[in-house]
């Protein structure tokens, strides 16, 4: 734990509100893939002051379009009521840095406290090794740093992580762990960011370049509040046409539980 | 086909610009479900209006978020440049009537024609007898009507058709042929419709009730441009959380190529 509480929640603290609107948060370093923030972290970040605008507890969709690479330093995230519902608030923000847009989403919130029993019916949590027998994220994604490790709790299926040296499994399939390293709690707004805090399966296809992968847009579910402990994940490319893809993501809780899954656009990395 | 052309050309026609920006687009009645317009028309009408903002030739990756029915007649389409890039165009969109929101927007712009040879990894076109061994899509979804079924060629697997009358397969899972009943070639707009045009995947399901069933949110992937002919369909239901469920969706065109996937947020209907 970092003093004065979670490195998560500082992270994603609420700033105060700026003169023409909107509220000023800071992209803390260390969130990071070669200096740029990774998604889910900046994803949690504006969902953090879209939440606060909503009122309501939980982010319950959100989506992002990702314009520009985000670094380190402060940013004004302005949220902005669509529609404030009796179920659902729906909220549009946009993250601007010097009048510049660089991220821009859309989301709805309200309680992700299911009512009622999850019912399951074409899915279940990936079975895993302990953490101890599974392999920690590499702090290097071909030929980038990938700094976000410091903060997490990231083991990969030994089956998954040969891509980490080079070696892809031929499936485009990552299964692992997440946890924040400070044993921060489990909430929503770290659903958010674990969406986006693995490898990407597609490093599992044979003959495809690593590196950084720029994602166009990315999507959550929040399908239920997370018990503590770690969560398991389960993220697969099942299509690449041309250089586009997605990657779908599940994740599970340490009850067994489904609370959210997820969906990006991306583009494959350049060749290096 | 209708006089002057497609049906669904007539539907998403781009109306004139008005004061205080945006455009004035025409709901047109026949395209709904019990007087509400069916959710990937009205996607696709104001994809419509956005990818003319745009100057881009196809929508990318489009979300909507639906906060109130929206029933035949004029709309204003508000669409905003979020950022044009190089390679895509990020837009915004609101659709209003009488000064209220009723539907909201983001997506990208740009062209939907794969660079390079499409690569297929985790899936294949659903196969289908042909359509005249398959199930017209019932004009009534429970107690309510789908007019929408008058504009539209969708014919169900068998396996898949037995909710129609009441008898769930069991499996979350609905496959089928789409096409336009006045032949229109399929373009990526028509993906838009597709993406929402058969019966919810969720009533194959047992024990859950039918009926009209809220979208919260609408994302749909582009990922080609679909050859002529008739679509491949297959919407997937697998997890139900409280009364919350996401229904997937891949679209697959004539000549065998992946042109799209979508994913929604929705509610179950309530119990009538």
């Amino acid at each position: 734990m970092s003093e004065g509480g979670y490195e998560f929640d500082a992270a994603t603290a609420l700033g105060p509100e700026v003169d023409g609107g909107g509220r000023r948060m800071d992209v803390t370093p260390g969130w990071d893939i070669n200096g740029n923030a990774n998604g889910g972290y900046v994803l949690a970040l504006a969902a953090s002051a879209m939440r606060a605008a909503s009122g309501r507890p939980d982010p319950v969709t959100v989506t992002a379009h990702y314009l520009a690479p985000v670094t380190a330093g402060p940013v004004v995230v302005v949220p902005e009521i669509v529609k404030a519902g009796r179920r659902l608030v729906t909220v549009s923000a946009r993250v601007e840095r010097e009048g510049r847009q660089l991220v821009t989403l859309l989301g709805a919130f309200g309680s992700a406290a299911a009512p009622g029993e999850p019912i399951y019916l074409g899915g279940a949590p990936p079975e895993l090794p302990p953490v101890d027998q599974c392999v920690p994220r590499s702090p290097t994604q071909g030929p980038v740093e990938v700094t976000l490790m410091d903060r997490l709790t990231v083991f990969l299926h030994p089956d998954d992580a040969s891509m980490q040296s080079g070696q892809p499994s031929g499936e485009g399939v990552v299964r692992g762990w997440f946890g924040f390293a400070d044993g921060r709690p489990m909430d929503t707004l770290a659903l958010l960011l674990a969406a986006d805090a693995f490898p990407p399966a597609v490093f599992n296809l044979a003959g495809l370049p690593r590196g950084w992968v720029p994602t166009v847009e990315l999507t959550v579910h929040v399908r239920g509040l997370p018990a503590p402990g770690l969560l398991r994940a389960r993220f697969q490319t099942r299509f690449v046409t041309g250089d586009a893809f997605e990657e779908d993501s599940e994740l599970w809780d340490s009850a067994g539980r489904l609370v959210a899954i997820s969906r990006q656009y991306a583009f494959l990395a350049r060749p290096s």
